[in-house]
Formats: structure tokens, C-alpha cells, sequence
């Protein structure tokens, strides 16, 4: 709460709405300018969700790097709080809409981040070294400096890199490998691929071992070729997890299990709080 | 919370959480079965959704009717209680998934529900009239009788027809065209396009003007076509609709706006409590 | 989505947005008539609860059973979605509110439900007894109709009855016990507690067991002594489950883990789904 | 996703879970060591929330300020988005707590933040001045610092004071008077009373013009003298404002209304993207 913006007091409810994304009509439907009508059968979802967030149609081989990338990230087990969420809320008696909210709800900054910070560093690292052809030396030093700049936050963990799972994270390698392919074409610059793969070798150098690119550094590869801004990132990589949190959420509806908690019945917890005791004397009656 | 079943308080943490969606090892993912690396650039976005929820890849006619209801349903502006809410959400300081949980939560059974509740109407009817060609006036006949079947219920409004606001829908016509063209192919059967056809016609006729078929209905006779279960055509809803909730959201990040209400700042409601009053005598102390 | 209530479309958004509850002007609140600086220091929050959702304050014995059904249900450890959702989603990096939006968002009908359902039944035996005084050969037979009503509509265990975990729950002959108290002091009617006793005695005699009354049962009692409708039930759960989520996610907080799902690292469900296989010849290539 | 903690792989479920909060048996429930059929009856609701999120119950002049500080929040109308969104849920059809958590999942930094945010710069002015008597004049310097550091982050408003609507905040004053009165008594130390003041001094004298405090500003104050942590303040801003969630999604249930947009029927935004157009002509068929 705060001050009034000045003009707030005097705009009407159509402006205080504005919007560049539809435009509606009784009988007519327009997102970005097409008609409804025009869209359905002739784009794909994916191509819809570049439409929708984007402003315009992507090129083919674009939605096609889109696709992949959505494809990759849309379920992590229940090992992944998100997905666990989605089978436990279903259990509780709520409607599967409320579920898939309960899993979303929980990709923050730490679960359904990465990809987001990975894509600001991957931009950090690109604006120092300018528009001309990548140097590679010129590459290296920009990668470390952005990794120091991440240290000195305190931020251990690159975003993008290593998996506390997965030794080597097998979505990461293939969607690298379509990257190059499209750049080959001459569809996206490769820009971003040299700079994932300049982050990986400044990391295992550093470290002494390899600490692989994982989903969120190959998406964000993705991405940032395609020139997402990081916060739409983050909103991509909830609509592929979206897919998982459904599939789940139904498969745990047939179960028909009863408030599921994270494990069965026996009780789950040590408990490390203060022993039994009484009341203070003054609260004892009653 | 209820007796225990007998079953859960021997079943190990494994058993917990069985699943038949995803396998995963150091190194390894597989969803039903395939490989993330071999789905990867091979399927499309809409064959993951059909491929994770229904356990097999589609048929590439299945896929484009999918593709189709998944675009056509991705937004309907801030007039939407789903879309109003992930714009009001993104200006109160949470992340770009909080905000889309939050719109999600609001596709209940009244703003999410009807492609759901359509479905399951479609459903009783095939039941009704069984497997043989569809003859026409038992045809007829049944959806007569799951019509009047909703109104004892005490349903008006039989979900999937006529809209608020669009005296035509125009998304619907188009969808049934695609499903026309699938028929014709041999891709689907075709049987929940006449169903649909056959309830529109009987509403016209019981209330002697067109009430036509919406969004709902015609994702319903898509969604039906390809054999979803009601409560998947729920989640298949939510996933079209978040695409609208991440743009609107993204749209609303980018103004910068804080604790946008409804409208602007201007008082918005009517009182109609009680006038102002004091405490009870024994409260005014203190 | 439906046809349009006439009188929608003339409504002016002071009208859209009327409510009895707040009355503002700038520099005025007025809650239910009461001007929040009276309010404030002279009333608990618990006749706050009261107040806001009835419309009076309410009698200070009325006061004291809320407090104690609200104190009763703050928290059942992580074996509780509810609570296990609030301590998973803290380590994913939302907000404090987001967290407790997720546990909230998890106290569906089945979690969160059964005293909303349990004042149900209670209310229905009150309606099929009548007002005069309890006999207690009509108690029992109205007591046997709605468990016989549930049973046909296929709901086999009695709404706040049993615990799959205690044998006794601890919480409920406390409540009762006070609610006892608060009707021999003429401040309630007591007649609920009568009701609610003889649900029990009739389960014990129909089971050959005890099934005894459990918070949601106890709780019930005391919300429909105070005359609460039943949605509003679930609603004082949910401010009582609150306190119990907002404590667990920020001792969570301070734990300072990341991504934490239902149990450690180790892998933790059974694959049951299809044996490795490749994609079909026709998606190899890519 | 990153490295695992070395201790995670060999942690059994119950260590995952480990809590002070709660111990449990069957038959046993024990909130901080007390069994709870000792705290029904005996302890306030808002005592309760004490005793769950600090680990002890509260001095009585404690429990009565906070008290006072959970009744001041509860409700600021329609004109909140939280408010706005837990009427607009009810009438999508979701359960109550699904509208509560819609409501609390708004509570974010911008819109449920600034008490937390206050309550830190006390804590930095009081870090600032150490234990001492508080010395006027260093006191005026703390506070200008710390304005000062909030102004270099780009902090333009200062959080706890001023408010868009209400030129003086109702419930401020109040606040502090009760602050000033458990000082007097010994209870607090009142020493986040006077920095809390000092700070709106300050705020005129830069500004020209009062900018006084508000209610975030005055519950900050009652927080910060009972010793909460800045994050559990946005939590118990979080159960307060549930109170007002609650009994307006109530309200809004009784009025039956469907999917509640921010506005009546009529189209409520300006579209200002790109004007009509057709797809390329490569999309044109099909």
C-alpha cells in the first residue's frame, strides 16, 4: 500500500484492463490480431504459446525448439515436490484444477527457478561480449566473470549445472544436439549453445570434475536463442510440468487413496521440541 | 480421516508412491516407457500431453484434433475470473507460477468445469444409444432423455451450450469442422460430433431459439473423439488455459502495477451491513 | 459459462461488488458497523473470526467454545498433506503466504471436510427431532435414518467418527467436556452434544466396536451449538489448520533445505508402467 | 536441482521430518511438550498461535497486543486483490479453502509484504542504536540511515507508512496507544513504538507533508516489540487477512453469482495490440 499513483484515480475500468493479447468482441475472438477461427487447426500449442507470450508466430524452426523443450521438463517423479503435491492434493477431495495449482504453486525460485537465473546469466554473459563473433577468450573471461558475480551473491550452485540425481542429466545432451542442428540452419544464432557449453567448461576446470549441464541449462540454451525474457522461462517451464502434475494427479484419482501423506501410516517424524509439560499453574483450572 | 486400511500400514514408501508414468534411474528417464531423449525433437508438445495422460503416443490425426482444442481455449481475456486473477496476482509480489496457480485454482466447477461435465453427458448418451450405427431418432430419443435427466438435477444450464456473452462461439464451428474432416478420414469415429449436433438441435427446439453449442461443447466432442476421460478433459482445460494465464501475467509484470484491484482506485462496493454502531456497553472500555 | 442473468448487464460495479461486511471511507473502516479502532483492544481474535462471519459478536461463552475448537485443530504433523505441503513448499522458494496457500489449498472434502459434513448430519438429526425436547427414543431413530441416508448415498465411514490413527482422539472429550459445561450454564443448548453422543453410541452398537467421535466430530458439536452453517465449518478449519502450517513452514524455513519431496534422496516410487520401448519407426529419425 | 547434500543420502524418513512443534502418539497429541487436551479451554486462539510459532506461551500483555494486531488486519474489502480473489474463486465453483488459498496466494511481497519489510527496518534502526536508552538524536540518525540504505535499494516507499486510500490510517494510532500502554505496565519495551514514530517524523520532514503510519506500519510495531521474526510477521498478516477471505467468500457463496469477473457483463478492457490481420499465407490452408 502506498501512495496514489496520480493517473490511477483518473482511469477508467476498460483502461486499468488494457491488454495487447485479445480482443473481443460478441462472436469474435482475436489473440494478437488473428481470428480464433483462423489459429485453430493451421498452428500447433506450442506455436500458440510463442503467439500468446511472444506477440508473433515463431518461425517453424523455432516452434519446433520450443516443442522440444517442452517436451523435456514435463515430469520429474514424485521425487520432485511439485509432482508430489499433485497426487497428494488430489487424494484431499479437491477438483483436479485445485491440484495442478497446488504443484504449480510450489515451482518458486529454488524449484522452478534455474531455468529463469540460468537464462539471466546466459543474457549477462552475452551483453559483455558484445554482438561481433564470439572470441573464445573473450567468451571465457565473460563467463568467469559472470560466475564470480554469482559467488559473490552467494550463489554456490550455478543455476543450470549439476543435478543432485543425475550424473549426467540425458534431456540436456539432445536438446543441445537439435540447438546445433538449427543453427546449422541458420535458424537461431548458436550464440547461446557456445555460451552453455563455455559455462560448462569454466565449471569442471574450476571444480576439477564435471558438473554437467542439466534441463534447466539446455532449456535455458533453448530459450534464450529464441530470445524468451528470463520471467516467461520461468512461465515455460510451468506448462511443461503442468503435463506431469496432470498425468499424476488423474493416475493418483483412480488410486482412490485418502489424504495422502508423504509416506504410509507409521508415523514419519522425530520430534526434537521441549518434553511433556504442564501448563503454568495460572492456565491448570478450567 | 477414517479407519485405516489394512493394506497401508504394511506397504513400504516404494509402494507409496507407485506409478506407472515415469521410471527413472541415475541417468535414465523414460515416460511410458520411451526414453526422454528419443521423445525429444521427435514428438510434439500435444503428443507429450496425450502421450503422458493416456499412456500411448496418438495418432497423428488424434494429435492435430488435440493440438486444435488446446489452442482454441487458451484465453478469454481479464473478463475471466482465471485471467483477471493472474494479473491482480503478479501486481501483489508473487512469482510468475504463483500467479498462474492462481488462476488455475479458479477453473472449479462452474469456470473450468462444463468441457468436464459435457463430456460426461456425451458419454451417457453413446451409452445410451450403444455401439450400432446411430439411428436417428434413438438418437434423439437419448439425448431427450440425459437432458431431462441434468433438469432433475436441477441443472438449467446443460453445460457446452449457448455463452454469455457470444451469441455464436466462434471456436466451435471450426473445431466441429476439424472433427468432420477426421471422421471423413477414418481417424475418428465421428459419433460425439452428432451427439453434440443432436443436443444443440434439441435445446432449439425445446426453447424455440438457437442456444448453441460453446467452447465446451465442441472441445467436449474432440476431447470425447479421442476417448478422454471426463476429469482429464478438466486438466486438458487448465493446461490450454494456463497459456493465457502466463501472458496475461507477463503482460501485467511488465506494467509495473502494484495491488491492482479490480478496478481503479475509486471505492467499488455497496455497504449493505448494519449502520455504524458502538460496542456493547461491557467492550467500550479498555 | 451460460446465458446472461438479466439484471447483470445493468449493474453498475458499486452493485457487482456489494457486501454487508466493510464499510470504508477514507480514513473510516467500519466492520459490521463497528469502527475497527473500537474493535481493536476490545475484541479477540477469535470474536473477531466470529464477528466477521455472522454479523454480531458473540456471547463471551459463545466466544470461549470457539477459541477452543480453533485452538483444537492447528496442527496434525507432517503426516497431514496439509502440513507436509506447507513444509515442501517453503524449501521450493515461495513466500510464506504461498506456502500456506498450498497446505490451505490441499483441505479439500476429504481432507477439510469432514466437519462441514459432520454438522451436516448433525443438523439433519436436529431437523428430524424437532424442537421440543430431545426424547430419547426419537433421537436414536432420527440418528439411525441419516446413518442409513449416508450409507445409501455410499459414504461408509460417518463424518467425524473414527481416526485411522488414534483409537481415542484426545481432543474430542475435552470439547465435549467444555460444551457440557457452556450448556449447563444455559449458554448453549447442549442439544448437539446429545446428538452427537448418540452417533456414537449407535456406530458402537452397529460396528460390535467403539468408533469414536474425533476432532471433526468434536469440533462439529461445538460449531453447531453456535449455530454455524456448514460451509463456514470448513472455513474455521481452514483459520485453525492455518497456525499449524504457518509454524511448520518457517521451522522449514530455518532448516534451510531446497526441493524437499516426501521422503531423502533416495528413489522412492515403484515403476509399474511399460517395459523400455522404442518410439514407432515413423518418429525414429530427427 | 543441484548437488546433494552429502547427509541426505543417508537420512531415514523420520530425520526428513524431524520437528519441534508437534509429538504424536496414538492417543497422544503434544503441541510444544503441552498435550493439547491441556491447552483446549485454557489458552486463546491467538495464544496458541504464539505458542506454535515461538515455542512458548506468551506473557498475558503479550497475547492481549497480539490480539489487538490480528483483529486490526483482517479486512480491507473488494478493493484488495486478496479480497477480490476469494469472491471471485467461490463463484468458479471451488471448495472454500480453495478460495481461501486463493486469497492468501495474493499475499505477496507487494500486497501482504510491507509489515515484514517493516518490521526489518526496525529491527536494522534498533540494531543501529544497540541496547542502550535510546538517545534522541542517535535515534534520528539510525532511522535516516536506514531510510537512506532503502532509497539506494531503489525503495521509494517506505514500508508502514503512507497509504493510497486512507489519508490517516484508522487503526495506527490505536495500535500504538495499546503499545503505549503495555510499555507503560512493563510488558514491552517500547522501544520499536518510539522507532516506528521516529521514522514518520523523519518521513514529514523529508517529504513536506505527513506520511503516516499505517496499519503494517503499527502492526510492525506490536511484532517487533514481542520479538517476531520478519517472516513469521508476513504470516501472521496471512491468518488475520484469512478472517476477511473467509467471511466475504461466505458472503459471496449466499449470492449464488457465476463466474465472477472484476466487473459486470460488459467488455471491461481496451485492446491496444496489433489490429486484425490473416495468417501467413503458408498457415492459410487446412
Amino acid at each position: 500500500m502506498s501512495d496514489v499513483a496520480e493517473s490511477e484515480a483518473t482511469r477508467s475500468p476498460e483502461d486499468w484492463w488494457s491488454t495487447a493479447i485479445i480482443e473481443m468482441k460478441p462472436g469474435m475472438i482475436r489473440y494478437r490480431g488473428y481470428a480464433v477461427e483462423d489459429l485453430i487447426g493451421r498452428v500447433s500449442f506450442a506455436e500458440m504459446v510463442y503467439l500468446m507470450t511472444r506477440g508473433e508466430l515463431p518461425h517453424p524452426e523455432a516452434a519446433k525448439l520450443l516443442e522440444a523443450a517442452l517436451v523435456a521438463a514435463v515430469d520429474h517423479g514424485p521425487q520432485a515436490p511439485s509432482i508430489a503435491a499433485a497426487r497428494m492434493a488430489i487424494t484431499c477431495g479437491v477438483g483436479i484444477n485445485n491440484a495442478m495449482a497446488s504443484a504449480i504453486n510450489m515451482l518458486g525460485d529454488v524449484h522452478g527457478g534455474a531455468g529463469e537465473q540460468c537464462v539471466a546469466l546466459y543474457n549477462a554473459v552475452a551483453a559483455r561480449i558484445g554482438d561481433g563473433p564470439a572470441d573464445e577468450r573473450r567468451l571465457a573471461e565473460a563467463v568467469a566473470a559472470e560466475i564470480a558475480a554469482l559467488a559473490q551473491r552467494g550463489i554456490r550452485h550455478v543455476p543450470g549445472f549439476g543435478h543432485r540425481f543425475h550424473p549426467r542429466d540425458p534431456r540436456a545432451p539432445r536438446l543441445l544436439e537439435l540447438v546445433d542442428r538449427a543453427a546449422a540452419a541458420g535458424a537461431v544464432s548458436g550464440r547461446f549453445a557456445l555460451i552453455g557449453r563455455a559455462v560448462e567448461a569454466r565449471l569442471a576446470a574450476d571444480k576439477g570434475r564435471p558438473i554437467p549441464m542439466n534441463i534447466d541449462g539446455a532449456t535455458g540454451v533453448v530459450f534464450a536463442e529464441l530470445g524468451f525474457p528470463p520471467p516467461l522461462c520461468r512461465g515455460l517451464f510451468v506448462l511443461s510440468r503442468s503435463v506431469g502434475a496432470l498425468a499424476h494427479a488423474f493416475e493418483e484419482l483412480l488410486s482412490g487413496e485418502r489424504n495422502k501423506g508423504p509416506i504410509p501410516r507409521q508415523l514419519i517424524w522425530t520430534y526434537t521440541g521441549p518434553p511433556a509439560r504442564e501448563l503454568p499453574r495460572d492456565r491448570a483450572g478450567g
